[in-house]
């Protein structure tokens, strides 16, 4: 495992520093093997309604149980005939059939069609045994029973066969998908209402810090408000999580050490924000490790160097250092992927591209993510750092710089760009 | 405003058809600027909670009440001091100053700093009175009292100032803004735990159509289940709209001005799905003109052509095409506009780009609406046809073309992605 030595200062001889300083950087790409290997799938599953079904993800492959359509279907407004019967026709030299019926959508023609004959059929409407064709009304002209077609059609025209659009037993969403808003119509469509999907992890999060209060109370000097939680908060769940978020913490080895016993066994992560760098007041990594195993301290991201990545008992623990550009980007980089693994996710945002008006400065031996706005021919960004909020005023997405983030931009200097 | 002839059959001389057919075609820019001058936004708001604020929509504009921060913030752990304290300092040459106390977060040191003296400060806390720098500690060595300082710093270093991340009174969220995830951390630092937001729009939802039946009842020859519904609630939802759906309707008068004599007045749009096109079952848009006024039927965009808008009494009428990909279509060039302008929401989707394998074929003379897969380096277009529920398979988004949306597209042959 490649390790590169980080900036932190060394802490010896600070008579309130030197405890479980991060001096060493896990890259990116292990943390996602690390993720990997240490998580599993969470093994079980319930059964929900198709109404509720978008975000949740699949537990089994969704194969189609009917063609669509099951029948032959009209894909015009016409007459339904057998090809052969129109054979040679045309405006100056029209043929003519006998009109015996009518195949509307839900009401189809009950018998077959003989010889000669059609059948007036609607968009969507199935073909009477016996056609092989549909002739479009403008072609035609009505004249009581005897409708005069002026078109040769061939035989299979203007019609979807059965499984034209999709075929029985064909695999239609993969385990693993992540439901979205088009899923719906393609499951309804074979007339399921209801899935089995994987249950949604559960995720503790708990803002730390004495000078972290909660929104709408009233702050002394040198106090700010718990505006990250939201933040991780909102992301988790949209990822897929169950969110329970706690009020603000206190920094000390007693409140979090509580919040460990108490907790841990009740939820699949508990993700601490703040706490978890290797400053004074940060006691998070050596409960973890007292408690349970730290897995990794410090990730070779930026921003959140910092994060904390481990267990007690069958709980994992997330720490999330609390700059606010840091607590996003460690959400997106680890509590994403710890959300995907645990629910069993199959991570598959789509690629799409910007152009940036200008290459951030990001750090060779860095995962960075960067938030960018996107609203014009060129993408500008939106960071400015860590510790700064006005990283996220605007920003559409981010964008993110390593080298496999440069495999997968593009080599005329179009850049992947995610949403958040 | 400028009109095109569709290629609608003419049903002249048809025994079943030829009621309102739809001959002319609303340029999709007019239809946008109809949506602008028939309607106007709801106007009634509600309080809402932080949590519950993503996709909702600004009342008013959000400004920052307080500076952030709204103290000077030191950015590392060090030492606060006097920048004049450390003139001249050096490896070889440190300054001694005398340790006075600590500044945490949250817990300021609350004394105004002396001549040569500092104070341990760590990230984020409070810089002293008197203080206008932060010496790195990697830069100090600690003995006892006394603090030595190998480097000079200048007025001003390692600290964000009163301000520097966001200025009282400025625009951080302007009215009409969809609400979006990093926004809340944005208004929580303000310490605004509730905001204003515009009301939902209702939106009913009806499917028609005697051969559309519920998903997981028993099909019989020629009918099918009612998938679009799905997918046109769950597209409108997400938009900002509360939605009713109902189970299919039967396409028959009586069964349509039931629905609009029962529900108009009751919501601020009906959605019939199905039914809007100039076939012989159609009949809303009759009972529309009837009951109310009908101000557009048949839009040239593609798929969706025989769109129809209008309302009854207060409430608008959206006539959505039956087949599955103009119902999407549809819903995202009709019911989102619509949905924006009740809601007041200022459409904002940030432009990202797709390169596409293949150009799609789409007649000039519509703006045509293609759903694309966008998993490779080139996206490929997942569109079949306006009745293939396949058109939805594997779709990350979709890409609009018309002269517009030439305008929104590079000159280099990227062309802008939209997420669904």
């Amino acid at each position: 495992m490649a390790k590169a030595l980080t900036r932190e200062p060394s802490l010896a001889g600070d008579p309130l520093g030197g405890m479980h300083p991060v001096s060493e950087l896990m890259e990116y790409h292990q943390f996602l093997k690390l993720v990997f290997s240490e998580i599993g799938p969470i093994a079980s599953f319930e059964k929900i309604t198709l109404p509720e079904a978008v975000g949740r993800v699949l537990a089994t492959d969704f194969r189609a149980r009917r063609s669509i359509p099951d029948f032959r279907r009209s894909n015009f407004d016409g007459y339904a005939v057998r090809a052969v019967d129109t054979a040679g026709a045309s405006k100056s030299s029209p043929v003519k059939l006998s009109l015996s019926g009518f195949s509307k959508p839900g009401k189809p023609y009950s018998r077959a069609l003989g010889q000669s004959e059609c059948v007036r059929i609607f968009t969507g409407a199935a073909l009477p045994r016996g056609a092989d064709a549909v002739v479009m009304v403008e072609y035609t002209e009505a004249s009581g029973g005897t409708i005069r077609v002026f078109e040769e059609v061939a035989s299979g025209s203007r019609y979807d066969d059965v499984g034209a659009d999709i075929r029985r037993g064909s695999l239609l969403l993969p385990r693993g998908r992540r439901i979205r808003p088009l899923d719906l119509p393609i499951i309804a469509s074979q007339g399921v209402d209801s899935l089995k999907v994987t249950v949604r992890p559960k995720v503790l999060v708990v803002p730390t810090g004495n000078e972290v209060k909660p929104v709408g109370s009233r702050l002394k000097n040198g106090e700010i408000y718990d505006a990250n939680s939201l933040a991780v908060a909102e992301l988790t769940r949209k990822r897929g999580a169950i969110v329970m978020p706690l009020a603000p913490v206190r920094d000390s080895p007693q409140a979090i050490s509580d919040i460990l016993s108490r907790y841990s066994g009740h939820y699949h992560m508990i993700a601490f924000i703040g706490g978890s760098s290797a400053g004074a007041e940060d006691y998070i990594a050596r409960l973890v490790a007292e408690k349970g195993k730290v897995f990794v301290h410090g990730i070779a991201i930026s921003p959140g160097r910092p994060t904390l990545f481990g267990c007690v008992g069958k709980t994992l623990v997330l720490g999330i250092p609390g700059h606010p550009a840091s607590s996003v980007a460690v959400t997106v980089l680890a509590a994403y992927p710890i959300v995907d693994r645990l629910s069993g996710a199959i991570e598959d945002a789509p690629c799409s591209y910007v152009r940036l008006a200008s290459q951030p400065d990001c750090p060779k031996e860095l995962t960075c993510l960067r938030t960018v706005r996107a609203t014009g021919a060129s993408a500008t960004l939106a960071y400015r750092s860590s510790s700064q909020l006005s990283s996220f005023l605007n920003s559409d997405g981010y964008i993110l710089t390593d080298a496999n983030a440069a495999a997968a931009n593009r080599d005329d200097g179009w850049v992947r760009l995610h949403f958040f």
